[in-house]
């Protein structure tokens, strides 16, 4: 696997490293240097396979957030989920992430389900119905092996009282016109999704709250999301006296279809956790892959796996490096077909699906033990 | 006491009548005929002072709020105080009406301090100091006489579960255009007051949500709070399936300086309910009055009442209308002079507070039996 492809992690961004590289210089962040990574190593031991293939590739105050582990100073975990529908498979590559985090460095993870923004945002959604994925998604969250002493889930909406008393405290330091600058936001904007960046805003300062003591924040998330942490928590946290947040940014995972990431509002493109092994296998067998037009240019020309979404699912869901660049050599000399690439990936998924399944349906058990109510 | 004098309340509209007729027409609301008020009267026997001598004024829906008690669909009271500092005299005159209200129909009442708004709007305060008066605050109200089984005190901050829930599905139907229109807000207002009058709609239709059912709600507030409860809570309740909160109005009670209502920004022009008889005294013997500039000229001109804070006092603290009438009498035709005026004023306000203190004080006792929290 040469060393550039690794950085083209979505279908639509062919240019791959260069774009990402753009990105990075656009938002004004730092790429995660061999030297950071190392870094990291002498407390993880091993490196996860998602920061070794460039999955997480960015940064802001990672450095720092070391310095300050390294003085004595934990930080915690704070990440988040729009529950406006089930778990995709996309979802899931930040949270094994995370868990990885939580693991090494005995970190709390403060995991913010934004039920009330999904019910804002979408005229077709019920509260009911955001606050019922919140409770589903929360099972997949669990499922990904965190850590019950350590892990607080909570819905915005049931953890509203201790949050609306932290969110006013933000919201009195940011206008309109930011929320319009950095969310986009316009006069046609409904006031719950102007003041909710607020509310999002809250979770980078809530343990410093609960625990009367600064205590550093690091945000797993993808590289989208930067300008919301930039533009709101990080720009009012000294106004509170609170650290800013740090955070540590991954690529997105591709859907099963040309262009775009896994999305939930195109079901056909996303296996969901819930998906039967079949509705998985017929998912990945339609899916859209870098293959040619006929066998024959495929054996002459080679496929493209630095566009497929079936090579960078064995980016994520295979932990041997080396049969990931045997996936990526084959295909790119026209050994590998993508009839028997899919029929392999349907194996590895519906492998994958039981599993997660099975500890999906344990996590019914304990899934109390993990929320976070007022 | 001559009737036109009777709707001048406020020393700065020296048209009286005519403003307060204009305002009903601007604002689209109904003035309370003779009718009305017979109709009212069926019911509570006796006719409040304040509603005789028409400083509650006008409404909306009242006529249909009796339609409903008629026939047998009682409606609940909803009125709010914001507690950026302590209780005035002013402050408590539609709280005395709104306990008449209570007690004549049976009513329960919602009393919500919005500590957040006080907070997000007030540079100078800290969610601490809002919270405090919040309490403070209660104590007045709980003065006023207020049943205990039928009262609900709730601060936003402190019952923000309950309240933000609600507020979502308010707020889902409310734009920023809406809120810049109805309450003046610009892009440089911050985002807690833009979300804010969802938060003040919610009590609207609390009690229908705690219920379960819909019940109809009456506001006795100040005139100048109408278009809030036009322009959102009456403009959503239709699409939330709740009844429009019906309204009734009153005119405002003058400070002891000259041109403005009573306020807690101006201390010198406002008797609080924590005052010491000697401040007080101070303040009233202080007061602008109706005089002229010399005893000689008011005694061959007379005073003017309407525009004088120390008769409209009197307007508010004497229950007997003919006490009232004897010293607009006397002030119009130049036998009573400021001097004696505000002396008998300090009486009356020093009998007053000494009274209220007296409850204010037993009311901490009770405190926690009005308060509503999650």
């Amino acid at each position: 696997m040469p060393k550039k492809a690794s950085f083209i992690v979505t279908p639509w961004e062919v240019k791959g490293e260069v774009d990402y590289e753009k990105l990075i210089r656009e938002f004004g962040t730092t790429g995660i240097t061999d030297d950071l990574i190392d870094r990291l190593a002498k407390h993880t031991g091993d490196i996860h396979p998602l920061l070794r293939r460039k999955v997480f590739f960015s940064h802001r105050d990672l450095d720092w957030i070391l310095d300050k582990y390294e003085a004595g100073e934990k930080f915690f975990l704070y990440t988040g989920r729009g529950p406006s529908g089930h778990t995709h498979l996309g979802h899931l590559v930040p949270w094994f992430f995370t868990q990885w985090l939580q693991e090494k460095f005995g970190a709390e993870l403060y995991f913010q389900m934004t039920d009330d923004e999904k019910f804002l945002h979408n005229p077709g959604l019920t509260l009911k119905d955001t606050v019922g994925y919140t409770y589903e998604n929360a099972l997949d969250i669990i499922a990904c092996g965190f850590d019950p002493e350590k892990t607080f889930i909570f819905s915005d909406i049931e953890y509203s009282k201790t949050l609306y008393q932290i969110a006013v405290k933000v919201a009195k330091h940011i206008t309109f016109s930011t929320v319009k600058a950095v969310f986009g936001f316009e006069n046609s904007t409904n006031i719950g999704m102007a003041f909710f960046p607020a509310i999002q805003a809250v979770p980078c300062f809530l343990p410093s709250v609960l625990k009367g003591r600064n205590i550093p924040c690091l945000i797993p998330a993808a590289i989208d999301q930067d300008p919301y942490w930039r533009g709101v928590a990080r720009a009012i946290a000294p106004k509170l006296g609170f650290y800013k947040p740090a955070q540590i940014h991954s690529k997105f995972i591709p859907g099963l279809g040309k262009g775009g990431k896994m999305s939930a509002s195109e079901p056909e493109t996303a296996i969901f956790t819930v998906d039967t092994p079949k509705t998985a296998h017929d998912k990945i067998m339609n899916s859209f892959t870098g293959g040619r037009a006929t066998v024959q240019e495929q054996r002459e020309k080679g496929g493209t796996p630095d566009i497929c979404p079936v090579y960078h699912y064995y980016t994520v869901f295979l932990k041997d490096d080396k049969e990931v660049e045997e996936v990526y050599r084959r295909c790119k000399s026209g050994d590998l077909l993508c009839g028997e690439d899919k029929l392999r990936l349907s194996e590895v998924v519906k492998n994958f699906l039981k599993e997660h399944q099975r500890k999906r349906e344990e996590a019914k058990k304990v899934l109390e033990k993990f929320m976070l109510r007022d």
